[in-house]
């Protein structure tokens, strides 16, 4: 096979160089971290020091972090009826924009109808005046918004939210897993209760996500009851090796996110111009600030299904809206509250970059569609 | 540090040189097992593979096989209140057996007013007339039993308990956890219904379990929504590698379990009596089927948390009941449910042999004994 263009960064990344030592290393440990001899002490000592580097870099205490199988667990997690301030009642509803992950929009273990969805404007971005209305004088609400799209790449208002929601005597949620590695995320600054990261988008291993509690949050109801793992808040043995890779990831992550985020950016608008300039492509929430990798496109009478296969046969690798989302056949829900129809929400192709992407990347890309574009519209 | 000896692999056990080759190459795999572009196709292909491996080592059908991040979280799925035969009712309450690891024992999703205790004789195996007695004329029951105790390795007649849980209409869960590897295990021989499966019992990875459905098993309500994976009964993006060094473990595990396990048993039966002959020690559950790699003994006043210290501090690793237990400070409640009361279940230790157990381990630890029993008990 000829080298492949990897465009599909949103889905998955490749494992980092950081992440692959210490998974080797962790490896060497042979022992459980919950066992109290030397080999368990080991293999907790891995846990923690992972547990504080997202700590840091997300800007909690280490205590409070949680780390889970997936992104999708810890957002499971995240949605729990009982969650409350220390010194407050628990919130009693649950409203989640309308293009969040389908793991938030299935609302975790709030019942389905005191759960609501908050509007979103043509260019994906939450409406904060919706947000408003709907928390009204109602009573205390989790509020889950993302901190950026994962199919457009939308940025979200989530501090204005925070004003918003904290006001009203409800607590924010932040899935926050494409903002990791790509904008700068800090609990504290956005003043969130609780934010969801996973391993697997910033160069870490498959397998591993965590959940983060800003100090205070109280009333977190476990999904996975047994032992008394993560302070018995997520019970099962930890993934130890894939722990460890988290947390190297996240270090890796972090320290060249600025140049990174700056490179990656610049190929993003070379690739972007280059695609508008065929077969009469339109890139959507093009007018808002979104993550410097992403692009979402379509053009008129484009199939989104034949164009992946049309670009995976030219050696590029892209995608139809998120990766958890394929195998299903519905178009995307993100589009869709946008308020697109579903001809449209059904051609749309995601491009997405990452550290490693190169400039002939971005040219091959380019040639492909310059390829496909026509014979596509034209099948 | 001189060299250890590790006999707490009823805890964890080290990775597999096969997990590991596989693991690697996994590694190398850059895309999300749900997209559809090459990348993502060779992931899935991984994931496949080691769902066939599983299936076949245990009896089951690929389609059959979910796979999870524990064996905690297969546990939680298992326990499903809408769990019914492709052709009858769901199941309405749930029993399981008073030795049950605490994932079980929490009841999964069944209300707590519908779980009920099966009680086990003092040798700490089930008691099948309770059973019957429990099921009487109630409703279906789901009924939960483990296939060989963790912690005094005691094997449970669950082929007997499949005759009569589904002579009263029921369907039977049995957790293979301790069984794989060590004792043969085909769901069909056992006419199970579900079985739990945890990679890192057997030489495999930290973080990855499964749950396995016989044919014709319907009703499971997912714990974990979102996207489509594992035939929508698991959403969260798959732990690729994770999953591929499962499988590779499995295969390897499986290939030497006969020599592996004679050979566990002479080691365990040359450790046991040496132990019994120190300090007056007894052994739990010595005269029932056992697995060949497990002793749980106390000696007259022994503290298991000061032993498992001095076990340490000789170089030996073992452990005083599960590591799920560890931080926890209430006594076993494998031995509370087994009759002895909590000064007796507060002075097990257990150890835990393994496939690269070597005679000189055994007599480090037999030395290392008879140094601790008479110290230890006099303090």
């Amino acid at each position: 096979m000829p080298s492949r263009v990897y465009l599909d960064w949103n889905a998955t990344t490749p494992l980092r160089a950081e992440a692959r030592t210490a998974m080797l290393a962790a490896w060497e440990l042979i022992g459980n971290p919950s066992s109290v001899h030397a080999e368990g002490r080991e293999a907790r000592r891995l846990v923690e020091e992972a547990r504080a580097t997202l700590a840091a870099a997300v800007g909690a205490l280490p205590r409070n972090v949680v780390f889970t199988s997936t992104g999708t667990e810890a957002n499971a997690l995240a949605l729990s009826p009982g969650l409350r301030r220390s010194s407050g009642g628990a919130v009693e509803q649950l409203l989640v924009s309308a293009v969040e992950h389908a793991s938030v929009l299935s609302g975790g273990r709030f019942p389905a109808d005191k759960v609501s969805q908050i509007p979103v404007t043509r260019a994906g971005v939450i409406d904060l005046d919706r947000l408003k209305a709907l928390l009204g004088d109602g009573p205390p609400a989790l509020v889950s918004i993302m901190a950026a799209n994962n199919e457009t790449g939308a940025i979200q208002p989530i501090a204005e939210a925070a004003g918003i929601v904290h006001g009203s005597g409800g607590l924010l949620h932040i899935d926050a897993i494409q903002a990791l590695g790509k904008i700068p995320f800090d609990i504290k600054t956005v003043d969130a209760d609780l934010a969801t990261f996973s391993a697997h988008k910033i160069g870490g291993p498959k397998g591993v996500g965590a959940l983060v509690l800003a100090e205070g949050i109280a009333g977190l109801e476990p999904v996975l009851r047994g032992g008394g793992q993560e302070l018995s808040r997520r019970a099962g043995t930890e993934n130890v090796a894939g722990i460890a890779g988290f947390g190297a990831a996240v270090r890796a992550a972090l320290q060249t996110l600025p140049e990174d985020a700056e490179r990656m950016a610049t190929l993003r608008d070379s690739l972007e111009n280059g695609i508008r300039g065929i077969a009469g492509a339109m890139v959507f929430a093009d007018h808002v600030k979104r993550l410097p990798n992403t692009i979402l496109f379509t053009a008129p009478g484009l199939k989104a299904e034949t164009a992946v296969i049309g670009f995976d046969l030219e050696g590029v690798a892209v995608s139809s809206g998120s990766a958890c989302s394929s195998g299903k056949v519905q178009p995307s829900h993100v589009l869709s509250a946008m308020g697109y129809d579903a001809t449209v929400a059904q051609g749309a192709v995601r491009l997405s970059l990452g550290w490693s992407t190169e400039p002939d990347d971005i040219n091959r890309a380019l040639e492909a569609w310059r390829k496909l574009g026509n014979t596509l519209l034209r099948a």
